[in-house]
């Protein structure tokens, strides 16, 4: 347990709102638009592999998947998808920008009642503006001392958010709903975990790896278990 | 003219390297693209309408553009282009992306020669991996102390840039190529700007106001001329 009042840092998205049930339903229709030409696991398969060979390009968000759903439309069609349903594709990208907040279950108290105690960081990957305006639309903006939108979620980013902070890393809880880019490079710097499952998890963030840090890793069930986890680390 | 040692911030899209060079080119393969259907000036009206439409949704950078681009080539074919002519649309989006980065005359004397005695700051608009990728190409990440990647430079951004870094606006001066993005909002904010007038510029960028701001406003005709003003301007 660390000494000194804990930095919080919450992951976006399907931590706070939901996110990944949206890509789904995306999927869905993006698997009917293309049913005449492969069945719905080829199509999701080959979207996967293309959204995979393009992350390094493109990076996360929705503008890089819409493209990938574009690139992968034609590539499935053996190019005779026709100019409407790629404005089709282009809808669907379109609708997801624009798409509510819908925030998660507890999300609104938990946040108000930790910030006014701890310093309260959001930390997300992704695109710029949309993150921005997820944020905003969320109501919760007032509570982040500070927002972080990187381009990836790795020790190398974490490690520079927490210097440009001045964080003691063992002064630090990452709340996220995937190991791979929430918890693992944090508790890896010697920071504390929480993760918090999500009901759908997005096949790049899937990992194998179980993380062994006794005392620095809790799986909770609910954002609402935050508040008494804080206060067990010494507030 | 201020006290103490300025902090200068960076403009990077041609400030620091060519830009609008690369898509000026694109544009013209969009247009011969699309030549079988309107001319160059229809065409090069729509996209920029399209993108202006979008800009709120998307952002700027090349992701957009691209996306931008395809809308257009639907619209302005009557619905008509192939997928084999869209896919050539998302080959120029990825040659832009991996499009090597080109400095312009001067800059990696100048910044090298600056960095030492002043905090230099890299203040970008665009794409958050598109951007960081091109910093990281042009080999002058080191020189910088911090790079800000936001996703509009307008007075509320920058104020948040400057709170953040605690400099006083009367000790920082921005460098850029764009009068509306990187000098007026610095100027109102009661900072100094140098502009450095790129040959090409993005009509999105284009104002009609000219910065009246004695002893603080300055035009360079090259980044190598920055010196000698942060010298005269104190230091």
């Amino acid at each position: 347990m660390t000494a000194g009042v804990l930095t919080i840092g919450f992951d976006a998205d399907d931590t706070l709102w939901h996110n990944e049930t949206i890509f789904e339903r995306v999927h869905g229709r993006f698997q009917t638009l293309l049913a005449r030409y492969h069945d719905a696991a080829t199509v999701g398969r080959t979207l996967f592999a293309t959204e995979m060979r393009n992350l390094e390009l493109y990076g996360y968000g929705v503008k890089a998947f819409t493209l990938s759903s574009i690139e992968t439309a034609i590539a499935l069609s053996g190019g005779h998808i026709s100019a409407a349903e790629i404005q089709q594709v282009l809808e669907l990208g379109r609708e997801m920008l624009e798409h509510p907040v819908e925030l998660l279950d507890g999300v609104t108290e938990t946040v108000a009642q930790l910030a006014p105690r701890h310093r309260v960081l959001l930390i997300t990957k992704g695109d710029l503006r949309d993150q921005e305006r997820k944020l905003e639309k969320s109501g919760l903006a007032v509570h982040f001392s500070a927002v972080e939108i990187v381009s990836e979620k790795n020790e190398t980013t974490y490690a520079a958010i927490l210097r440009r902070h001045a964080i003691d890393p063992r002064q630090f809880l990452m709340v996220g709903n995937s190991l791979k880019s929430d918890i693992q490079p944090v508790l890896a710097l010697g920071g504390l975990g929480a993760h918090i499952p999500y009901h759908l998890t997005w096949a790049a963030e899937h990992t194998e790896q179980v993380p062994d840090a006794p005392g620095r890793f809790f799986t909770l069930s609910s954002v609402r278990e935050l508040p008494p986890l804080v206060e067990a680390c010494g507030g």
